[in-house]
């Protein structure tokens, strides 16, 4: 049987769940693939209902859920409350964006001369790419999980979800399952369109199962590799959309530092050790000019102040050991402030860590994943553009600069740009904002793709385009026919609103 | 020094031209980097001008290109006229798509409150990824090599391109760099913006070279695995766009054939002869009613009355023979025209091969490139599932019936569409539309990703997303200014048109 443990304490328990037989997971994905065919006879109007229904469900059990979280990630109650809220109003986001129907791409190009003869009628819009296998976080047992971004986006683009629970947490993910599970059921939804398996070897085999379209992963570098490896080994291989692993650079100006101080010491401080620092937009580094005492003074005390905080898991508690002595050890980091365990549990106090921007190598830039912070000490802004270049790209670059320093921000910007998926200015990379808008992802080793997983547009990593050549109007979907509205459409390459 | 070889003789002559040599690689592709930031600060309004006036450079060199393509490949010149005036057709197309702006799939959430609290300003649009290595294909000496889709939708999207010369067409391909060098120099274009390299070892250095930022290859399933190996290798992975391999059912009703049998030969016979049958999108597997005699009459009398048209190329020329020994030996096809070479070079005869539905098997199913095609006889129209299920997905799929026929039309689209990226209505899957809504991609092994090769969003493949956070105006791209016009931008959840 699985178990499940309380980091707060470190007891652990058995659960009734055991881990998926080998025998049991082909019936779960072809279910899934029946469902995947059902999926497609619904009309979007349909599923934008599912996907509040699914919102419904998961806020009707919000006690509970918070409860078992609570008991198996250590995360405190009011993160967990507006994790479960964000997750409830992301199916709603993706219900409108269903409603919307951009995400479908739709485009019609009528027959017509060209100057290489008479060209037919050619209709493209996105499908659903198939039934897609979601493997949540650690960290974000709502937001990144059984409930999270990749379960709501491949759900929206139309898709069947087979779910590998995390081990951190498998009776939240079960909890949860049951949630999604019951409310799909009362709407009506096809059997087979959520399925869940538990273990690693499961996960495995999920991945390699040949109904399975594509995969959507939010965890460790490692992990990721070796999915990626049992996908290079599939007789078809799939997409793999994997968000992986980011440091977060964040610079901070001379003048931004003399300008506010306190309040980015105060910012900062929250900022990378909220949720213990478990956040994969948690800012790693933070570079500082060497006259900016006082923010370091500021964070030093409060972190030797802080409270201990448990880590989600005993790997997780142990690896923020291992990298905190390598940054040292190999990176040639000084330590400011050493953490210390809690009394029981998994609990650490955040660690502060120094090296100079002319010493920093990439040794010292491995992410660590907890309340842990390196500042790089600068003494002139020109050093920056170099130890830049020796921290991996990232998901997040953030810059804290005044309003004289226009030419200093431009110039800050154009060296993060190519190397991160999203720039703060004068704020903090953690908070994702689920909208339209937003992008997380970034270039290797923060994301192997060029798609988000938060946002709407992480709708488009489920789905794939389709072309349809002279076709009747009797075969296209009702957003390709002639005389259908409601949908923007390309037509004749002028777009149009629905 | 590099050889070239004409396929109408077999005649192999020495060229001016040397492999690339390692140490003369990372010059080209450094200046590509140093072109890429240049790129980025010029305007989108430079850009299309760009890519017109690439495609008058193109079209200045006309009768000097054709005629090295015609010695190289032996492809028929006014299908080599064509594909020029399609190559610059497309430079054009892109050129009014980098206009147009709505591939920038710009985003602009203002600041607003949130039910998990305040969210943060968000703007989000597609950024170029960075230097693009294209490998052009064997068989469109223009539409997919040095001047092809894939470097023309690369530049388009902001990207320098360094291109790897096909071995069959050295000369084609050098003139053709040069055409594009003269016009680029002459619009004022960076000068590392565009680069070339020869041989199969510079190849594989530059898939490997850390500066190139994505792939996009037009080839055989063996060559790209190879690639991927490499991309596996490296540091940091990049995304890899291949156009593999196709068969491209394609499916005759008994209503159709019996309404057009004889109309539908002819087509038939033109769309797998065509370009001696090297195009990638070649109807390789024809599904007829076994009563359909007529139709397979017509086509082994086209068959045996046709002259030999050149391959390629000798790799080309041996392939074809053994792959139609194969599946007479392996998948149990009977042969009902033998081909025959021709007096010289690499030309050969059409070949027809025929196999009952019943006895259809994946051996069968090996896509042969060259004049060949595999009738799969039907009893029955239910016998066509399960054989269709054999076939390896395509780029393609055809569905010649007839408006009686609309509830088998509706099944057969049913079933052909997980499995393909376009679906043919009455027509002939060759003959790729460059158009906005074209899709020129399939599940593996059609291609390995989710886009397309052909048409505007091929674009897509060499951009991703950047996001700007409560960034200042100074920093912000036009066209994400909060007062800026000319493109389509979603703002706060609502489309907009440009």
């Amino acid at each position: 049987m699985l178990t499940t443990t309380d980091p707060r304490t470190g007891v652990t328990v058995p659960t009734a769940l055991a881990p998926t037989a080998p025998e049991e997971l082909s019936p779960i994905t072809a279910a899934a693939a029946v469902a995947g065919a059902e999926l497609q006879r619904r009309s979007r109007a349909w599923r934008a209902g599912l996907l509040r229904a699914l919102a419904d469900g998961l806020e009707a059990e919000r006690d509970g859920l918070v409860e078992a979280a609570l008991a198996e990630t250590g995360l405190a109650a009011p993160r967990l409350q507006t994790e479960l809220t964000r997750s409830a109003f992301q199916f709603r986001l993706f219900a409108d964006a269903v409603d919307d129907g951009g995400y479908l791409e739709a485009v019609i190009d009528h027959a017509a001369d060209t100057p290489m003869g008479p060209g037919p009628d050619v209709r493209r819009m996105l499908v659903p790419l198939g039934p897609v296998a979601v493997f949540g976080s650690s960290n974000f047992p709502f937001a990144f999980s059984v409930v999270g971004g990749d379960t709501a986006s491949a759900l929206a683009a139309g898709n069947p979800v087979v779910i590998k629970a995390h081990s951190s947490h498998p009776l939240t993910s079960e909890r949860s399952f049951t949630a999604l599970r019951h409310a799909a059921d009362a709407y009506g939804a096809p059997e087979g369109m959520l399925g869940i398996v538990y273990g690693q070897s499961a996960g495995a085999a999920l991945v390699a199962d040949p109904i399975i379209a594509a995969v959507g992963f939010t965890g460790s570098l490692s992990t990721g590799r070796i999915l990626l490896d049992i996908i290079e080994r599939r007789e078809r291989p799939i997409p793999f959309f994997g968000e992986l692993a980011s440091v977060n650079p964040l610079i901070v100006t001379p003048a931004a530092a003399a300008a506010r101080g306190s309040a980015i010491a105060e910012g900062l401080f929250a900022s990378f050790t909220g949720s213990a620092g478990q956040l994969c937009t948690k800012p790693g580094i933070a570079f500082l000019p060497a006259s900016a005492d006082d923010i370091v003074a500021t964070i030093v005390d409060r972190a030797r102040d802080a409270g201990a905080q448990p880590l989600l898991n005993a790997r997780i508690h142990a690896s923020l050991d291992e990298i905190r002595q390598r940054l040292v050890d190999e990176g040639g980091a000084r330590v400011l402030v050493a953490p210390h365990a809690g009394d029981e549990g998994f609990s650490v106090t955040p660690a502060v860590l120094e090296i100079a921007a002319v010493d920093l190598t990439a040794a010292a830039t491995e992410e660590a994943f907890g309340p842990l912070i390196l500042f790089v000490r600068y003494d002139d802004v020109t050093q920056i553009d170099a130890a830049l270049a020796t921290i991996p790209p990232s998901l997040t670059a953030t810059i804290h600069s005044e309003s004289e320093d226009a030419a200093l921000t431009a110039r800050l910007t154009d060296i993060v740009m190519p190397r991160v998926g999203r720039i703060v200015y004068n704020g903090y990379p953690t908070g994702v904002r689920v909208s339209w808008g937003m992008h997380h992802g970034g270039p290797w080793p923060a994301t192997n793709t060029q798609h988000t997983s938060v946002g709407v547009t992480a709708m488009r990593r489920f789905l794939r385009p389709l072309a349809w050549q002279d076709a009747p109007d009797a075969v296209l979907p009702d957003e390709l026919r002639d005389h259908a509205v409601g949908v923007p459409r390309r037509i004749d390459g002028v777009l149009r609103l629905g």
